[in-house]
């Protein structure tokens, strides 16, 4: 059974897992059980239950019901994560992009400078647009959703691409409010690969 | 029954009502009946019905189960919204502030500067943290979350800060990405009070 | 006679109309029949009649001598209001270009994201110039004066996109130093038309 | 009788001394003869003869009805065009801060970065409140006032430092706009004193 | 006998090694005995040798005649190029702050935001000098260096912290401008550790 | 015999020339005889000759070996110190600037904002990249440097660019953290050109 580390956020505590609603401990149990540990944005969440539905239904949304691949999701989301400095998503999410990426580099070029990183003219175009929305929305017009389209995004995928912005401007935030902490294993996992 | 607006934004085509799942529709007729009129937001987020749903889920957990009073979260939305310069949400939940602060005066004083509207010692500090969060969120410490507690919040309505401007800083990026325009009717609600 | 509101600013005190010289005296009372209340600009600037005559003449050189249009002028000021964050002028011009562009909505965009506004090419450029001059002046060449005569500006008018933007960078300022308050008429001027 | 530099601005045509307006041509004489040739400004502002008159009645009014000392003014105008960048008035001003503080080094100080100037306590709050009104004018608040107060500014010369700075924000505007070029001369005006 | 690796820049052609003056290959191999592999940051300086001697030179004085500790260098070093988006120093300077500090997590705290790290109050104040000397320099006053010396760094140490801090905000804008990339080695380098 | 200012800097103490190791006596001597007096920067980094060496070899590094003029050079650092606003580096290499380039104004308009310059498209392109790798170095992309080769750079002096930018980022920020004071003399070397 799950148990939630006492240190996954620095600001609020971690209640208990025992305490918690069914639901709850199911979905942490899944995920426990998927990751071989608990990611510690669980039990971050856990301290309002119904935060914790909501953050993860958008979540779950925003990756199962999506015209990007899930290597461009994550790539979205720590190319957000870098510029907004947030420790919890570059490391946990960095981890990920490694993994669905396949590649052990691609994390830390993204959290330094998205211009820097090893990867096509598309995929840097669907970061300018997500970095600009992160920095300074108001200047987002809709040349730059042409810009999308010219490199091939379709319509529901440029949608995507703002929407998974947003949810990490909002991830984002609640993490670095809390100071969640990212497991120990994020730091090192997808970093072997050949 | 609804219909939505097909100028409801200006960036991605707004469905037809009859096309919706039911539930949406549902969801959309409540609002109607509510307000009087269908709010644009609902035809924007209408494009993606599994982001319709995660959006306002969000949104209903934050305003339903809320350590903060109904007009605190609006006026952190109002002000969220100003300073990253969002048209729809200034302008809707600018309505909302006035009614549920039944202040004729303060969204336009929140839209503007939140540190020149008519509001209490406490609220001023709850509208530096939101603000803060929003501009820099790398910046925020734990002496910040003290200083709402300093105040009075308590450690719920502390985290209900931080998940009101996290959940805003989506909603305004989503907002600006899609060019969500507010109906004609938010402009002059909650005007005439005295 | 006209009576000035000792709460139209906050942070100086608002002098009695009896005892101001006799030009501020009939000054004002003309903009009272004019506009059926005196803006609270007028008491703020009584303050100091020297400022007050310097200030009101350099806008009335503005706005009498113009190669823009009133409605071009306001627009301008809104725009820069807005990005300098002006409640008094906001709210104040905002009732202006309600008026003189017979648009309900506009002034609501202009504070909001001069870019979300539903206005002309030529005045996107506008006011594209004016933010620039207003946000990073140093940034500011002459191909964005360029910009202007391209889309059908004269010489004279081009300075007068400086001129005015000018103005409401020292008039913003002031407004904001002395918390000067927008009169609760300005809030709801022109927001009735069809 | 003077003449005016076809090269005063870069952005604009300069009008002919002959073709000025009487009351323009009376005032430039009289600077002419008092600095011993022709500021550029009168010869740009000349563009517009409304203009003109406008900004040096302002200007007059700022500087013969003060609550401020000449020096003291000059210091705010070169250390808010220091920040904002400008060259006309960083040169042309610079000269006058040399001359009305008999101090030949302080002008490149204040240009450079007020911070390090060899200044009095009093003067430094001055210069903080005055770049501080220029940077940001949406956080300046009722206790940057206050500090002015403490350092023994009176209530009419806390208005001025806005009333300066606020009009150096339009002046440095103006000039940074038409690309206005300070005389040969204002570069070494009082460098040679002891 | 060392190679240098092709792709350690983007921007500027790596000399071949043979080619390189003696100085420079002694230099390179005692660095690539240490370290079992040649850094890319020697093959990218060695485009120009007299900049690799001035470089390198300033390197090792920073390092070898401080009054800071190694661990401290380190730190300061991956803090500043966290906040200047230095690929390059992020990853090559994370690995020495890891295995220096014998801390397998700080480099990834130190990168994403150094208010996060797990660090003493002392070297929380070091980092706020050291970013802010980063980020804006004209700010730093007296005031700054007086809170370095109320957490124990002595006057030496006080100039070291302003000395690295200047050093590598040189050597991220080289590393930025050639697009220097750290060799595969660093992103792992004191991972591994209990 | 040289002799150092103790007024060279505000916040480390200025040794004595006598105790100074040998060749930083030569080296100060040198210089003092080429220029009539001792620049205070060579006062300042005698705190600590370890650095003093490092620094001074870093920058006849960059003005010995290099593939621009010793104007561009110059030109480079007055454009960087005045953006990075620099009092030192402003007034010192001013009077480089005016030297080099034989013109008495060019160093005041690269201080304000090196747009305002009389200088070529060539030069414009060469300080456009020194001010963005000043101050936003991740947003420096190949197109930069792509640019500056097209306005007929070789690459080694595209190096060049990069290299002087970086290494007055170092300078500027040891100047102002040690709050190094420029001679009198330097505010008016060069100022007399015809």
């Amino acid at each position: 059974m799950a148990e939630l580390d006492d240190d996954a956020m620095e600001r609020f505590p971690v209640p208990e897992f025992d305490a918690l609603p069914a639901d709850l401990q199911d979905r942490i149990d899944e995920e426990t059980e998927r990751a071989g540990f608990t990611p510690n944005v669980f039990a971050g969440f856990a301290y309002k239950p119904s935060h914790f539905r909501a953050f993860f239904d958008y979540y779950d949304a925003i990756v199962d019901d999506a015209a990007l691949t899930r290597e461009e999701i994550e790539m979205i989301i720590v190319a957000v994560s870098g510029v907004n400095h947030c420790y919890y998503c570059n490391v946990a999410h960095g981890a990920l992009v490694r993994i669905y990426a396949e590649d052990p580099l691609l994390a830390d070029q993204l959290v330094a400078n998205y211009r820097t990183a090893d990867i096509s003219d598309r995929h840097r175009t669907m970061l300018d647009i997500a970095v600009a929305l992160t920095e300074r929305p108001a200047s987002v017009t809709r040349e730059d959703l042409d810009r999308l389209d010219e490199v091939g995004f379709s319509e529901e995928a440029i949608w995507d691409v703002g929407a998974v912005t947003a949810l990490f401007n909002l991830s984002n935030r609640m993490a670095m409010f809390a100071d969640m902490r990212p497991n120990a294993e994020f730091h090192t996992l997808g970093r072997d690969q050949e």
